[in-house]
């Protein structure tokens, strides 16, 4: 399982202050605090920017300053493809791609930079024509077009993490279970395919907002997700990561689950 | 969903005094406490009884003490048929039977007394025979078995819970994952079948074995599992419950999760 941690975004207003003043220390220790909690890849935002040269300034910045910490491979999370191309040309190994959709200019833009530098892709099932689709039907239709459009520039389905787009819960109710038939779907009928989701825009008006975002994390994976877009240092969301990991039989002896337990790494 | 409140059992000390010393008081209070916190059943297990007449006279003492505080249907928890027969000869309404299992005589013995009494029925996949069997498929196999004798005593399969055994995870880190599969598979070969379970086997020898209990029950109420065995008064545990429901689309409007948290069900 892929664990994704999205503190490195300038959407919270610390990291944008830090990434204003080039303050490298406070970037630097966001890093390393979500790799030791468990962070496979560091997602890196810095989308306030307002001119494309000013984001790719920014990931000039942050990607060897990120890297430095660590080898850990950072998922570039931008739509600019100025921005895109700096963060890759500075990546040392693998990186991720934060994300295509259905839409065809922005996949012809897109899929040859990540087949050049070998990424690996975040495809949301959206398209600009059209938009989020309601059903679970039209949005595999969309992962499939990525999928043929991927293949046809070289790039395999394993490489492709598709999101099946979570929207609110309090909106629609039928909004959870789309979301897990959508992913079950794309793992059906895309054998090897990817899929993985953010967690909080489900919980959105609800109270208790942790609760319905960790059972639905916990739904998720029993459906099939492989990688989540989540806070790894928060302590309570990672234990039930690490007790749905090893409940669905991916944790020989529940050496993990111990690790962590006894690392502290709990919070239960 | 159904919630099957657990807490009325002699395994438990204190509910051992209690119905030893006919402490009417104290078995009400448990029964009011487990209702207001949402059970739709109460199971009754007075097994600590050493003759089948004493068990008897337990249940002839709690069923209308019970049924007393309101008018929930109770589990009638026992393998002893002079026991069952005096508890539902006392039940008003259509009490649940906790269980028979693939064993021939057993079924037998209790399938006419549950058509008798127009019961419903906790099926365990498990036969004197084969034991625990270790396979999906063997489960299932007896599942099949039992639906087949019940359906030949006029029970019909809506009727029936299957249990489909949930085994220590700590022995083998398997047993969570055929417990989902045998639960799905249930519900696909036996359409209009429900499935049971209790919660705390799973995390025998494991830390913090309420995430465990927890993460579980989300994983087993994702795969379809119809009804639960738990302590409702655990607002934790409910609170889990509820904002599973809730994203699996059972909850229009999100008025059951709202109402639960109004109330000060929720502890989370």
């Amino acid at each position: 399982m892929e664990i994704m941690g999205e503190k490195i975004n300038t959407s919270r207003k610390s990291v944008a202050a830090a990434v204003q003043d080039r303050d490298a220390a406070f970037i630097q220790d966001l890093a390393r605090r979500q790799m030791e909690a468990g962070a496979t890849y560091l997602d890196v935002n810095s989308g306030l920017a307002l001119h494309p040269e000013e984001e790719a300034a920014d990931f000039a910045w942050l990607v060897p300053l990120i890297q430095g910490v660590d080898d850990l491979p950072l998922c570039i999370d931008s739509a600019r493809v100025q921005a895109i191309e700096t963060a890759l040309q500075l990546h040392q190994g693998r990186a991720m791609l934060n994300s295509v959709s259905g839409d065809p200019a922005q996949l012809e833009a897109i899929l040859p930079l990540a087949k050049q530098h070998r990424c690996k892709l975040i495809a949301l099932t959206s398209s600009k024509e059209k938009g989020i689709p309601a059903t679970s039907a039209d949005r595999v239709e969309i992962a499939q077009k990525i999928a043929q459009e991927a293949a046809g520039h070289g790039i395999p389905l394993e490489d492709i993490y598709f999101d099946p787009f979570v929207l609110t819960l309090s909106t629609d109710q039928q909004n959870g279970l789309v979301f897990l038939e959508t992913l079950r779907e794309i793992k059906r009928v895309l054998p090897g395919a990817k899929t993985v989701s953010g967690l909080s825009n489900i919980s959105f008006g609800l109270p208790k907002r942790r609760l319905i975002n960790q059972v639905f994390l916990v739904l998720a994976v029993g459906s099939g997700m492989d990688a989540a877009i989540l806070d790894p240092t928060d302590k309570e969301m990672m234990a039930m990561l690490r007790a749905t990991e090893t409940l669905l039989g991916k944790d020989p002896y529940c050496v993990q689950y111990l690790k962590a337990f006894r690392a502290g790494r709990f919070e239960y």
